[in-house]
């Protein structure tokens, strides 16, 4: 049973982007209020969650993965946000991904039952958080992540230290040559797994990869390198379980599921001695982007065949506070507010000021330039000319990661953006 | 007086970096736990700042003002951390600068009685915030930044329906062409004073500009662009003198100060018919850094000719999850959790996997990558050799705001990470 204060904690106006005039109040209350962001009722920059997109995400990347025949364990590190991870449950996601205890621990707090850790451990301080946790949760299961001898020897030393604990689920990591993390080799790997199955600390469950990092956007490159990787996870998965290196009843195969999750889902199914459960780890679904993601699922809707359903959730509002020459406006928005990591924000819409008529942003308004507190908005050209100290902005974002994590608190907005609800993050 | 949940909170390990299995505790018990950091009592990645590097530099940078007869009004943007603004306030600053009313609300909590809030404000519900801010706490200043007659005509009109609304005070800001906000002219800089005196609105109260965006680490660049634009600055404030157009006791003259403050804070001096306080808004040096600020205050020592004080306090300690190729070592540390806008962060200091002797990090090792929560450590050669899984590695920042923005608390440690205090955050 989720406690109260993880669900519905309180907000005060310490929040960003919450009513300076506000009294503190319940999550569940903000949808209560009557506040509209157009008419002011919030100050600005403000991130918005737009409702009926959200919704739609859910249950649109929960029913691709069904459709594949996979489980969704969504990457809790893009919204570390306890009211959407209920929702991700509750939608059918078979756990949770986590990059770190600490969000583990955020995770199971907010009810998430079956978890993957998708990141090495091997602190002593983490290996017993986890031993803590699964104590605190009988039935809890977390796997994280193996790609060496030396790790898998730290985790072993400090079960050996502890008498009563039990042995940690593992996944066997396969990386890319040049990438990041994971067994380089076919013969590491199966070496490694061979350690993992030999160990009293360890348990051998799965085998995962991470593709999103080779991912272009290119379908012909994107297609070909995934199935190379897909291969040799399958490859690996075959041989471990020919010398029954597993020790579970359930393997599990899992890619990370952001850019091409359509390349990858198919290949997580497979026959072996036992059954297998195949997992993707999406995490920006949920709000999709206006940059870097709507770009790939561009390429994923080519390949489909039939479009994708996911829309653009996440929005930050801003005014113009100055037009200080022909062309350019100053908004009230900078790095501390917006993703700069991989692109810069894209106008959207605009709305004048006193108005609550949304227009769209003419197509040759940029982002040309943030700094902490002030986005370069530039436009040239008779369309520009309308923009006015006051008049409101919304920017679309590239990588929702990024934005999430500049703000302690977001509403969720319905299409005349009025607050209907409100969601926080816990970073 | 400043209520006990401002300065001293309770943390619990829902925040990032807080050992797992720590009870909840005020943020004042922390120093009292005997926790170290190379011991492995906290998880990681975790930011750090180091008690006596962040004691002299907050004494550093009041004394420059006040050798330079200027006042210092720390920009809290920063650090947002009202411990900070706490112990700024006690060393003798002026006030407290903030980019928001939000940022405002939590400098005022903190006990800050004179503000800037360099940035425009115009919407009706930041108005009234300042107006509600001022009711409650009387005597506090809180001037704000004017650029355009539009913006006016906002406060006035907001102003208009106010009846028991008393004047804003507002900061007439000088721009560069090409660059941000402010006037562009002399002419259109006297226009906008003469608005500000004409309206029952506002107050000019002072002259403002924003250096630090032009300044580029060349000394003879630097001076002769600082000087250019403080001397604008002068002649603005005295024709807004002989005009009468300051309505003030006290007339304010500020600059940044962030990156090159030696070179704006001697013309922040000048006489005219009223008092007049220089202030510099710098907010970087409370930490300083390992990177951008570390070349432009190299540059400051050299034209100053006696050094600077100020030490680099904020380093981000991670562990190396993953040597996966020759000279490659992949940390538990990632863009999540370090600042990534100007410069990838830098290794300064490494310690064997269960070991507290701390090495200087050899020359050619490099953060050659960030992800979401992974960084790219290379090095080639002999010294690269010792890395091994397990091994703790400090990075040094480039620029403080955006790691401090990733952190909600941040222990203070000793020349042994010792943890010996706590400060939190509020972004």
């Amino acid at each position: 049973m989720t406690p109260q204060y993880i669900l519905d904690p309180t907000l005060d106006p310490s929040y960003k982007g919450f009513p300076h005039h506000a009294p503190t109040m319940r999550r569940s209350a903000v949808g209560k209020q009557g506040w509209n962001v157009l008419r002011g009722d919030l100050p600005l920059p403000l991130a918005v969650i737009r409702g009926d997109a959200l919704a739609g995400n859910l249950k649109w990347m929960q029913d691709f993965a069904a459709g594949h025949g996979v489980g969704l364990a969504p990457h809790g590190k893009t919204t570390m946000s306890p009211q959407l991870f209920r929702r991700q449950l509750d939608e059918g996601a078979w756990g949770l991904t986590f990059a770190s205890v600490v969000q583990l621990r955020a995770g199971v707090a907010a009810g998430a039952q079956r978890c993957i850790i998708a990141n090495q451990v091997f602190r002593a301080i983490d290996l017993q958080g986890i031993a803590d946790l699964q104590r605190a949760n009988p039935g809890l299961q977390v796997a994280f992540l193996a790609d060496s001898l030396a790790q898998v020897e730290l985790v072993a030393a400090w079960h050996a230290a502890h008498a009563d604990a039990t042995p940690f689920d593992v996944l066997l990591e396969i990386g890319v040559a040049g990438a990041r993390t994971g067994c380089r080799t076919h013969a590491q790997a199966l070496e490694l797994a061979r350690a993992l199955r030999a160990s009293a600390a360890t348990r051998l469950v799965g085998i995962e990869c991470y593709e999103g990092l080779g991912a272009t956007g290119e379908s012909a490159a994107d297609t070909a390198y995934a199935q190379a990787l897909m291969q040799r996870v399958r490859a690996i998965a075959e041989a471990c379980d020919e010398e029954h290196l597993f020790e579970t009843d359930e393997i599990l195969l899992t890619a990370g599921g952001s850019a091409i999750f359509d390349l990858v889902a198919d290949p997580l199914k497979m026959k072996l001695s036992l059954p297998v459960q195949g997992l993707l780890r999406s995490g920006c679904y949920v709000t999709h982007d206006h940059g870097t993601y709507r770009r790939f699922l561009g390429a994923v809707a080519q390949r489909m065949g039939c479009g994708h359903g996911l829309h653009a959730a996440m929005e930050v509002w801003a005014a113009v506070q100055s037009c200080p020459e022909p062309g350019l406006a100053i908004l009230t928005v900078g790095k501390r507010d917006i993703s700069y990591d991989l692109e810069l924000p894209v106008p959207i819409f605009w709305c004048a000021q006193g108005s609550e008529a949304i227009q769209g942003a003419p197509p040759d308004w940029k982002i040309a330039g943030l700094n902490d507190q002030h986005a370069y908005l530039r436009g040239s050209g008779a369309e520009h000319q309308g923009l006015r100290v006051g008049d409101l902005v919304a920017l679309g974002i590239s990588h929702p990661c990024t934005t999430f994590d500049k703000w302690r608190w977001m509403p969720v907005v319905d299409d005349q953006y009025n607050v209907r609800d409100a969601i926080v993050t816990s970073f």
